[in-house]
C-alpha cells in the first residue's frame, strides 16, 4: 500500500476527471505510463493517434485545485485506489474508482460491509423488516451500505447508525440527493461514511444511479434486495453484484405484492432468500475468513516501456471493431498483432472518443 | 389390473377393517397369502403366534355388507388398489390404502393431480393468489387435489370445480368436516371426487388429519403449499410428500407474515418457489411424460408359501426389538434369520398388537 504525495492526489484527479479517462483507462494509463503526471502528459498525442476530431480536453490543474480545496472545506477527502484506506473490497473489482471521495468516518470503510437496498415505495412490512434486518446485521459486526434513497434504503441506514453505515451517492458530495435526506447523511457521518466518485459540484442524473449502483455492490460482501419491482434500480444493484461475485440476497414477498415481483424473481434465479439475519451471516461468515482476492489494481510486473502502434496496426484494429462488442481477447487473435500493440491502439482510441467501452471487457465503435 | 369380484370386495373390507391390520399390513397379507379370505382364515393363528393377549378381532362380515350398502346408498365405490380405476400415482406410495371410498366422478381420478393446501386463516393475498393459481393449473388440465378445509384448501377447490377437484376426507364420507362445506362438497362431485379411506360413521379426530394428507400428497404429481404457519398441517403433507418422492413447491411471503414461515421456511429447504402456474408447470410437464413407476404393491414374483417360524426365531426377533425403531433390514442383519421368517414374525407380532410400524419400514415395541 503506497500513500499519495498531495501533488500526486493533484495528478489523480485531474487524470480522472478528464475527457474519455474512465477508471478502466486509468488503470491502464497508469500502468502504461507508471504515474498520472506521464499519462496526463501522453493523453494528447495517444488521442491525436487515435483520430480525435479535435484536441482532448485535461482536466486543468486549477480545476483540481479548487475541487480538492472545496472538499477539504466539506470535510471530503480523497482516497487512491492503491492507499491503506480504500475500502479493501471495492479495490477488487474491474471499474473501481481510482479515487473515492469520502466524507465520515473513513474507519467504517475499512469494516466489512453488507448492502441492503430497496423500493423507494416500500410497503410497511417491507420497511419494518428492513429496519429489523440492518439492526441485526449492524450488530453482528457489519457496516450497511445503501443509497440514501427514500424507502428501504433510508430506514436501513438509519437502523444502523449507531455502528456505522455507507451512503454512496450518485452526484457531488455538495449534492445530496434527495434533498430531504441532509439530515439523515449528517447523521450517517459520525459512525460512518459517505462516498463518491463523482466531482464537486455535479447533479445526479438518472444515468448515474446505476453507475453509482456498482459502487454499492462493489464495497459490499454481498447485497441484499429487500423489496423490488420488476425493471427496478435494485434488480441493477442485483445484477452488478452478481458479475462482482458478491453474494446476493432477495427477501421474499407475496406473489401479488408486485413490489415482491423483484425480489421473487431473484429468488427463482438462486438467490439466497433471507428472513431473518441468520440467512445472511451464514453465507457471510464463512466468506469473511477468506479475506479478498488480490487487487485486480496492482500492477502485474514492470510498467511496459511506452511505444507508438504502426498505422497498419491502427487500421487493422479499427476494421476489426464495429456495433458488435468485441473482446480484447478477440481483438489480438483475429489482428495476431501483440496484446501490448492492441492494448494501445484501444487506448487511443478510447481517449479520441471513437471507442466505447462496455462492462466484461467489451468494446464498440461509439 | 384385475377386477375385484363383489365377494373379493366384502373380503377386502373385512381384511382392512380388522383390528391391527393397516394399509402395508394388508400388503404383506396379500402377498403371504395369496387373497383377502386366506389372509382373515390365518389372522387368528397368526396374531396368537405373536403373543396376542386377547384374541384378534376380525371386521365381522356383517358389518362389511352393511358398510357397503349404505355407500352404495350415498353413490360411494370402494375401488382396490389393483383395479384400473384406482389412481394411479396414490398406488405406488408404500402405504397406499387398499380400498379407497370414492363418490362423485371416477374419472376424475384418472388425470393428473396437483395438490395445494394451506393456512386456514389464510390472508387475502393468499386467498388471491391460490384462486388464480388453482384456475390457472386446472386450465392447464391438471385435476387440483386438496383437504376441504377452510381458507386455502376451499378456495382451491372452488376455483377449480368446473374441470375437475379432488377432496380427500379425514373422515367417512357420512361424516363431512367443517360442516359448512358440505355445500362445497356436493358442487364439486359432478366433475370431480370425495375420497375416503376411514370407514363409513368415522367422525375426524385431530390425528387423522395428518393421516389423510398422505393421500393428498399421495395422489398428486407434486404439492403447492400457499400459506403455512410453523408446525402447521400443510407442512406436515409438504414432508409427506417429500418422503414420497413427489415435489414441492411454496409460494414466498414477508418475512413478517406469520403465514408465510412456513413456505418460507421450505424455499429455504429447497422447495420450488411459485409465483405462477408456469413455475409449476415447468417442473410437472417433464414428470408427466415419464409414466409413473412400477406400483409396489405387485407382488415380486410367485406367493411364499406360508410357513410357521419356531420359537426360538421369534425370540430372537422379540430381542432385538425395542423403544428405538429398527428396520426389516436391520432385523434380517443382527437375527441372521431369513427375510422371509422375519418378516413372518413381525407379521404376528403386529397382529398381536406387539409392535408399532413407523413410516420407511421402522419398527418398535408398542
Amino acid at each position: 500500500m503506497a500513500t499519495l504525495t498531495d501533488a500526486q492526489r493533484l495528478d489523480w484527479l485531474q487524470l480522472i476527471r478528464s475527457d474519455n479517462v474512465g477508471p478502466r483507462t486509468f488503470g491502464w494509463l497508469l500502468r502504461q505510463y507508471g504515474d498520472a503526471r506521464s499519462a496526463i502528459e501522453a493523453l494528447p498525442e495517444l488521442s491525436r493517434r487515435g483520430g480525435a476530431s479535435r484536441a482532448i480536453r485535461i482536466y486543468p490543474r486549477a480545476d483540481a485545485e479548487r475541487e480538492m480545496a472545496a472538499a477539504r472545506k466539506l470535510g471530503v477527502q480523497f482516497i487512491g485506489i492503491r492507499e491503506g484506506a480504500y475500502p479493501q473490497r471495492l479495490a477488487e473489482i474491474d471499474d473501481a474508482p481510482p479515487l473515492l471521495a469520502v466524507r465520515g468516518n473513513l474507519a467504517a470503510l475499512t469494516r466489512p460491509m453488507i448492502a441492503m437496498v430497496g423500493s423507494r415505495n416500500a410497503s410497511a412490512a417491507g420497511l419494518k423488516f428492513a429496519e429489523r434486518l440492518a439492526r441485526e446485521l449492524a450488530e453482528a459486526g457489519f457496516v450497511v451500505a445503501s443509497g440514501l434513497a427514500r424507502g428501504i434504503d433510508a430506514i436501513a441506514h438509519r437502523a444502523s447508525l449507531a455502528t456505522g453505515t455507507v451512503a454512496v451517492l450518485a452526484g457531488g458530495h455538495d449534492h445530496i440527493y434527495p434533498e430531504q435526506h441532509i439530515d439523515l447523511l449528517e447523521a450517517i457521518l459520525p459512525e460512518g461514511a459517505a462516498i463518491s466518485e463523482m466531482p464537486f459540484g455535479w447533479e445526479p442524473r438518472a444515468q448515474d444511479f446505476p453507475r453509482r449502483n456498482r459502487l454499492i455492490s462493489g464495497l459490499s460482501l454481498g447485497v441484499v434486495i429487500v423489496e423490488a419491482a420488476r425493471r427496478s434500480g435494485s434488480l441493477i444493484t442485483a445484477r452488478l453484484a452478481l458479475e462482482q461475485g458478491r453474494e446476493v440476497f432477495a427477501v421474499p414477498g407475496s406473489p401479488i405484492d408486485p413490489r415482491a415481483e423483484g425480489t421473487n424473481g431473484l429468488l427463482k434465479q438462486g438467490a439466497t432468500l433471507v428472513t431473518e439475519a441468520a440467512d445472511v451471516l451464514a453465507v457471510l461468515e464463512p466468506i469473511l475468513g477468506r479475506g479478498t482476492i488480490i487487487s485486480a489494481r496492482e500492477p502485474d510486473g514492470e510498467p511496459p516501456a511506452p511505444f507508438e502502434p504502426d498505422d497498419r496496426a491502427r487500421a487493422q484494429i479499427l476494421a476489426l471493431l464495429g456495433p458488435t462488442p468485441v473482446t480484447l481477447d478477440d481483438l489480438v487473435r483475429l489482428s495476431t498483432l501483440s496484446p501490448a500493440i492492441v492494448r494501445t491502439v484501444i487506448l487511443e482510441l478510447e481517449l479520441a472518443g471513437r471507442i466505447e467501452r462496455h462492462g466484461g471487457g467489451l468494446f464498440l465503435l461509439a
